[in-house]
């Protein structure tokens, strides 16, 4: 069994955002050398999600609203959490994005169906922040 | 390490529906031969899920009205995605049920709890989608 | 490929409780003897979650009241599944908060992040129920 690690770095100028990783996740694929496994994408931080969907600008707009009316960011006096902190809501959001994608590897590509996209999202900004790319397999 | 993969096919005649999707995972790990590793099964479309649950009848209503509370097919115009599209909802819906269900194989079998049962959730059916298979171990 | 499975059994007094079990996962891993691989940490009940986030009790609490708004347990004759049970929400909130985390290993440490801390989260306690943890690699 081969395994591969790479940190995939973001430094996101506003407080939440989309970004679509799988270029990079493909390219992790590549470096690796495996063609039959599993790759496991996931935030490294508990304010951020790996998930999988569809790169359309108005999705991720319709993500954004319907996350803030589930989790709304403010006020921020709601959230016990935000004694000193603003970030509870993005601890909640990242609930409902999810942590992490596995995805299967086959024939050294990611085993896609014709839409899926790995996403990269942040919903507490303007710091630098991690995903972690795992892949195992032959 | 040994891999197997297999693709299920659904045509959903409505729109949303829950199937019971454990005899066929459990059909696929008796074809892969492994007996110790792991089963990934995902969605492979971005408005369809893969999850865990309970197979019980006024459960799964009780799943599609609180999605429905969540994230409501109508008015189809409150989504910024559904431009020339009606399945925005079936997006977010997706997004709280999850895309993938990862499960541990133990002797040969899936390693389950007493009520744990694999679904797949359509949220935009009418038409052909498929669920990855995707088992490595040993 | 080796693999290595561990069952950690949890009897909660309260209905809802957030149980930090990072210490126990590590353990798991340190008896494994395995260094680079996945661990799956998957509640084996469909009314309890296993996720990944904060170990930071303000936030415990908003997840709790934050829970209770999306799916609440009362009155329980709201759901359709409640016809001898009261424990519909529980596999409700399940669904938000997810059954299962993937874990990377790298060099015999689970791979987290900063604040990355991995809990068992009841949400239809009284009663004893099951974590299992299944980790496969070299």
């Amino acid at each position: 069994m081969k395994s591969y690690r790479k940190e995939l770095w973001f430094n996101v100028p506003s407080r939440r955002a989309f970004i679509n990783i799988t270029r990079q996740v493909e390219e992790c694929l590549r470096e690796s050398g495996i063609k039959e496994g599993l790759v496991l994408v996931n935030a490294m931080h508990i304010t951020a999600s790996v998930f999988i969907n569809d790169d359309e600008r108005g999705l991720h707009r319709d993500f954004d609203v319907w996350l803030e009316k589930l989790a709304p960011h403010e006020p921020v006096s709601q959230y016990d959490h935000n004694n000193g902190e603003d970030n509870a809501d993005a601890h909640l959001k990242r609930q409902v994005m999810g942590r992490e994608a596995v995805i299967a590897i086959t024939g050294g590509q990611l085993d896609f169906g014709p839409w899926e996209q790995v996403f990269y999202g942040e919903f507490d900004g303007h710091r630098k922040k991690r995903v972690l790319v795992k892949i195992i397999g032959d």
